[in-house]
């Protein structure tokens, strides 16, 4: 038998896919549990459940599905352009945010060229960026967040990308609006410097910088930012960047023509007419954070400061045994050993019973 | 201004992107037509609109919107694997088949490595070819369709990947299971033979080899099908390969953890299910053939005969001004110029009374 492993890209051979949360399908069946019973808080998901302009929206485009998607996304470009103060060819449309951070590693990384992130970073910058066999250059956190001074120190002549990210997942860390104009300032102009702010709707307001407020200055910057997070749209997978039109144009030429489905397109398009959803989703996200603080306190335990809709929980020991009794209490949270963090479990803020349930099982499995 | 279009990898720089079939809204806009007066046979989509099985499973799983779809598509990959006789862990899900053929080419393919495939062959394999930068060689076509003993003398030392397609599309022309036999057993072991059968369900049952047949016999073949065509679910995105569970462990590290999205998944479930639509859809498709074949007739016109759900008709001059003129009318048809095809337009079969408006639009056109 021929090896087809071994035939294919020296990249790919070394990939290690990338471990979603577990679904609550998925442990029903290997527990036998009841999926109602169980709490999921593994994904970062909006636990406001979608919007009703989506659904709406959804409802009316059922009867296309024998259609292909507008490959162009011309309605949601146009509106992300108008929303964002861009032109709308300086919007590319992703498969979800994954799809954007692959568009750029697909484009601008090959061997013997590097990107740099930081440790602890989200999962999918190494994997796009071994994906295309290029090297992953981790520069160590500082306090699980990025050290952006040290981030620079690690640009080299073979580096073409650096991927931040404004929170950051799975520590929910952040910068200021100086440290980011202090490293975009500093980044050579041939490096694409990728802002993840996936869950910046999240921080909105607060001390974060609004990404999109330097894209005119800096031409080598491209923001990613998704649907799946606070629009609560993760099932339907649509993300989408913002960059110069010149790497809008190089990403849309490696883009699949039909990358994103009519459904997500509608769908995303209603959800950002809905303020109310996105109003509602941060007070959820702001009361579900202090309740879980306020809880973790009570059980003595320590955590990463978070502004994303996480929080990265320090047990000070080993988490997969704990992890594993609350799977067996139908408590779904995230192991980040695969970070390198295997004494922390990151945990999704939920509704405010689900927070309490993951409060009361943790306590439990705590006490023996 | 750094040239980030210079940046790009070579073959990324040189990619053009795939043109799709024009879009309903897009000519309205265009033309400022009534969105509801347009024809659309420009892509080969089931004009039988969905399944009423897989809208109900769309609406059964609205309330899930917020969570990220099941990475691994469990159920639809066991149905797959169950009705396909294979294992699970032969299965691929892909957004699409775009995705699968797009997979297989970052898995496989890189400069100084080559694909074969035919002219006059489906526009994403040269495409997706050319973003990872390898080489494609085009075989000479054979009366519009597939030389398979042509493609066997182009395989060379670094040829890793053959695309063929069973109807092939733009042409609709086929090859039999004795010419498939005789090209499996004479490609080279370490070729990997994409046998891309987007269109089999309109041609079961008749002379064409059923692929999945070969797997057993052949670890280096592929099979790459579609719910975008004869299952009516373009929109959504879903298709799947079949294949020896060590290309589909490749190809798995390569996807997106979440390519295929969750109304996708349960929608594609629910249309496997639906006999009936496929038969409805199948003696649809038969008859819009017949009535197409006819109306060509009586205007003087030939075509490529055809097992797919579209016929390439031979106009015997250039047809951009004929393509011009149907959308003045309100048809959309799909120039395969870029194909190397300036004489053909390429017609999707449509329910009766589209292929009657395209017949008389086209007679109108030809008599002006």
């Amino acid at each position: 038998m021929t090896d087809f492993l071994a035939l294919a890209q020296p990249g790919v051979q070394q990939l290690s896919p990338y471990v979603p949360g577990k679904p609550v399908d998925e442990l029903a069946r290997e527990l036998d549990l009841d999926p109602a019973s169980i709490v999921k808080l593994a994904s970062n998901e909006n636990p406001l459940g979608p919007s009703p302009k989506a659904l709406e929206a959804i409802r009316a485009e059922l009867a296309e599905l024998t259609r292909y998607p507008d490959g162009n996304g011309f309605e949601l470009k146009s509106r992300l352009a108008a929303c964002c103060a861009v032109q709308v060819n300086q919007v590319t449309l992703g498969n979800g945010s994954n799809d954007i951070l692959d568009l750029v590693a697909r484009a601008y990384l090959a061997p013997g060229l590097n990107a740099v992130f930081s440790q602890y970073a989200f999962a999918v910058y190494p994997i796009a960026t071994q994906a295309v066999g290029a090297q992953g250059k981790v520069v160590p956190a500082q306090d699980y967040g990025h050290d952006l001074e040290a981030m620079l120190v690690a640009i080299d002549e073979n580096t073409r990308v650096v991927f931040i990210a404004n929170p950051n997942n799975p520590t929910g860390t952040w910068f200021g609006p100086e440290a980011l104009e202090r490293f975009l300032s500093q980044v050579p102009s041939n490096v694409l410097v990728v802002l993840d702010e996936a869950y910046i709707e999240y921080a909105e307001g607060d001390e974060l910088p609004d990404g999109l407020k330097y894209l005119a200055r800096y031409d080598n910057l491209l923001v990613s930012r998704t649907f799946s997070k606070a629009y609560g749209l993760a099932a339907l997978r649509v993300g989408y960047a913002l960059s110069s039109a010149q790497i809008a144009d190089v990403l849309n030429r490696v883009r699949q023509p039909f990358n994103v489905n009519s459904l997500a397109l509608a769908a995303a398009y209603a959800t950002l007419d809905d303020g109310d959803y996105l109003t509602q989703s941060r007070q959820l996200n702001d009361a579900g954070m202090a309740q879980l603080e306020v809880g973790l306190s009570a059980l003595g335990l320590s955590w990463v400061p978070s502004k994303g809709n996480f929080i990265a929980v320090d047990f000070a020991r080993d988490t997969a045994a704990i992890n594993q009794a609350l799977l067996r209490a139908g408590v779904i949270v995230r192991p980040v050993a695969g970070y390198g963090m295997p004494n922390f479990l990151r945990v999704s803020i939920g509704l405010p019973a689900e927070n309490a349930r993951f409060l009361e099982a943790l306590a439990e499995v705590l006490r023996t």
